[in-house]
């Protein structure tokens, strides 16, 4: 049965917090370091006994670490890696949980040089609009993806410990090539946040912005839920991810500019048959989620 | 107290349904006749007591009635009127609750001839992606916002029923231009349906679509759960109001075109703001809605 005698939390916000409760729930895990810079986010990561103490980008936290997850946001990680580099033990593994892929990876093989055979990039499927170790829970990560992007210099060891460790969370693990994953998450996630985003300002700015909010219902609370995202993740994340993202915005498009000229030539019947293939596809996929 | 001794409903729905159970449950009403074209749909309000008996489109259902509410999609609104005109007693209220209302007011013109004085115009702002009376419930529209659009026409006492009536629904009354009602629906209601309907088609269409489903999370649920409407009814609604939408596509094109071009020249500093904008312009409106 895998355990970790010492798991190394950089960045303990929603992500890193519950996985570092989702692997104590299960007993997999000896100690917690939790590291970050927000002094009141660790001393409340404390408080809640996400993390058992915590530590600093050192070596007396990281030279016997067993694993170490990076769940700092895509911004941070050159300078988190860079400082990690020459700290790391011959057997600590190092993972990531960040959004995209191949920045991370291309990232890593800037900074982590001699390490890259114990650096698996990873990133689980899940996450809420809250943040911080507050949020944390252990729950998070039952029965969601993650996916695994190994890279051809990886140990398998590291990529089966990092593997084992978000299996013990609850997690069904995937893994795919970089870019493949870019190209999944820019359509089914990076896109509609972006949407969601562009919706509400679009609305904010209108001179009659008041009114307009005023006769907003749950449709547009839903939908517009994900605009409640923290600006600076995604801010990197879109631009981490920009290629695909491009690709995906200019596909969609090319749907608007579809359903705009059906609306204009008044073609119910067209419209009737893109609304139902949408509808029938998203109750397909709610019954296959379940 | 208003009071209406004879409530006919045409078009046991949602809608319809929730209207009637909540001026029962609020003691407002003395029977309530269901007109609908699906058996099926009509013996289960029968069920469920939303209605007290079934009734058609003929003068034993209509001559005497109090308050008639059409709450039947707007493409059956036309020929429903039709059948009305000649049937409606003098005293006689008649409101209706389409999504759309310059559309329904020049049917009512083309339509209801005489009884233009006692045709109020409504809009209740309420409803789930759920349909047919078994989804109807008395809370649906406490605290929710209902517009009505009279006309020139109206008389007072008629627009005081429709008003008296929806407000012992527990609904917020306001009144409105057709034009401005129209316009703002656009943008908060019928915009968000139709970029979630197109968001879903898109990714059904692409070859990997099973894959892209299966990594899409609670984020892509929420933003297209509109996508999961009716399609009829969404037709509907899309035509009638075609001229607001379409200025409404077009000004969301215009956003798009805006963050394409941000995140294709990097701009961080650009994206960060309009994704703080639009964060807090929703945590706003979350605030105010409360």
């Amino acid at each position: 049965m895998l355990r970790i005698e010492k798991l190394v939390i950089v960045g303990v916000g929603l992500i890193g917090g519950s996985f570092a409760l989702a692997l104590k729930a299960a007993g997999a895990v000896g100690r917690v370091i939790g590291v970050g810079r927000g002094s009141k986010n660790i001393a409340r990561a404390l408080d809640l006994t996400v993390i058992d103490a915590a530590g600093g980008l050192d070596a007396a936290t990281l030279t016997d670490a067993g694993l170490v997850l990076l769940a700092v946001p895509v911004g941070q990680m050159p300078s988190v890696m860079r400082a990690l580099a020459p700290l790391l033990g011959g057997r600590t593994v190092v993972t990531d949980a960040g959004s995209t892929k191949q920045d991370v990876i291309e990232m890593a093989r800037r900074e982590l040089g001699g390490s890259l055979a114990r650096f698996v990039p990873g990133h689980p499927i899940a996450g809420t609009e809250k943040s911080g170790a507050e949020a944390a829970f252990a729950g998070l990560y039952r029965g969601r993806k993650v996916v695994l992007t190994p890279l051809a210099e990886n140990d398998p060891d590291a990529v089966a410990l990092v593997r084992g460790a978000w299996e013990r969370c609850g997690a069904r693990v995937f893994e795919m090539k970089p870019e493949e994953h870019d190209a999944v998450l820019a359509s089914v996630s990076h896109l509609p946040h972006a949407l969601a985003f562009v919706l509400v300002d679009l609305i904010a700015q209108q001179v009659n912005a008041k009114q307009l909010f005023s006769y907003a219902a749950g449709g547009f609370r839903d939908f517009t839920r994900i605009a409640s995202s923290s600006p600076e993740m995604w801010r990197d994340i879109c631009l981490a991810n920009r290629k695909a993202l491009l690709t995906a915005i200019g596909r969609y498009r090319g749907g608007l500019d579809e359903i705009r000229a059906i609306i204009e030539s008044g073609d119910a019947k067209a419209l009737e048959a893109l609304f139902s293939r949408a509808r029938d596809a998203r109750d397909r996929w709610l019954k296959d989620a379940q």
